[in-house]
């Protein structure tokens, strides 16, 4: 935990909150606060600032938050992401949040099995608390923006518009041997990233995505695990956009 | 699977191979192999090439393997990783096979902490199918290189050279904002990455690692997961290499 992240809702108009749980044990184990000590806290979707610690007790500290100013901006890239195996997604959770997400779009397609959306992986209950895991690592507030589609051409032809406004579109597939970097213009505001399925997306998928101004690019001929090349291809596009 | 990998000890001298275990899971129940199917293979650390199923029994599969030429090249980067938590490390294997990295040395550092040199997952036992799954993923047969050091000084000052032949070397360390495309040499031949503990490197491993050669880079203001930031930077680094 880079930042100690606080619900709005947990936030007494004075500005004071008191932590229990996890983020409580953080505090007082790892960060072995006193009162006095400061520690960086943030708000969900909000700004980031610094707490004064009041008060510590046996599993509680209760912080004084001085917060103020605007949130910081939206992360510059979306995903959208052919729905992994359910063991895959709890993993991915964090990480997707930790590597800076606007967006993730779950997504049916032909070589996703149909149970994987039966999970619990993808109840709110379960991602969220992984989500702002991983804005406590990196030290950022905005939630990523989640939905579910079970029904790929309606999400791609219909809905994409609506849910994401980046400027660069680019879906990963073998075959084409083009650099990531040089599809990026860096000029451009927002990109959204299309990652398939552990097989691939189908000549059907594909041709609908490059429809809707999707170009190719490749990462090389090494084929990776769903997970490890969601990571990679997130930080590729990252290192595109600061560059 | 994207690749069966066999080991040599395995392979009879007419090319034929007998397999059980997992390979001949996958090979009947996911690619269906029947007598007469083809399939992709490799030795490990040779070459790759193809095989002919010759006989399916309830878990075994024999394969007519015909495999000649060289052996792919070792990938052109050598990662230096300060040892993480045996649980991180364990997912890390195949992860780092997959992706592609010629040696892996593991070391200590200040942040490390001591006992986590004592985990099996540090055996080769372990390790060494990981590295195969990966491998298998990444249709590689190049196993890397593995070893363990307790003692960061003497790695660094007297073993590295002779451990790696990178002609760029870098460290990942947040601070200086110069972006990793910027310090890769395109016509250098291979990179050495070294990547610091949760907490970072410390000032002296910081100043012994830039005294032989490394070079900062930063991945950016967000702080990541030991794993998750190892993967990034190593396709980070693959992408520079191969642009």
């Amino acid at each position: 935990m880079n930042l100690i992240l606080v619900e709005s809702a947990e936030l007494r108009c004075d500005g004071a909150v008191t932590l229990s749980g996890a983020r409580a044990v953080h505090l007082i184990d790892v960060l072995k606060v006193t009162p006095g000590s400061r520690v960086r806290v943030g708000v969900v979707d909000g700004p980031i600032g610094e707490a004064r610690t009041v008060a510590v007790e046996k599993d509680r500290v209760t912080l004084q938050c001085a917060l103020s100013g605007p949130a910081p901006a939206r992360p510059p890239v979306d995903l959208l992401l052919a729905l992994p195996r359910p063991k895959v997604m709890r993993r991915l959770w964090a990480q997707l949040a930790a590597l800076g997400v606007g967006r993730i779009m779950l997504t049916n397609a032909e070589r996703v099995e149909r149970h994987y959306f039966d999970t619990h992986v993808l109840g709110e209950a379960c991602y969220r608390p992984l989500l702002v895991e991983g804005l406590q690592q990196a030290r950022d507030t905005r939630l990523p923006l989640v939905s579910m589609h079970k029904q790929f051409r309606k999400l791609v032809e219909d809905e994409l518009d609506g849910l994401s406004d980046a400027t660069v579109r680019l879906v990963a597939h073998p075959g084409r041997d083009r650099a990531l970097a040089d599809s990026i213009d860096r000029s451009a505001g927002r990109v959204l990233i299309a990652i398939g399925p552990e097989g691939g997306w189908n000549e059907f998928e594909i041709g609908l995505l490059e429809a809707r101004g999707f170009e190719r690019i490749s990462m090389g001929p090494r084929p990776l695990r769903c997970d490890t090349a969601t990571v990679a291809l997130l930080a590729l596009v990252h290192e595109g956009v600061r560059s």
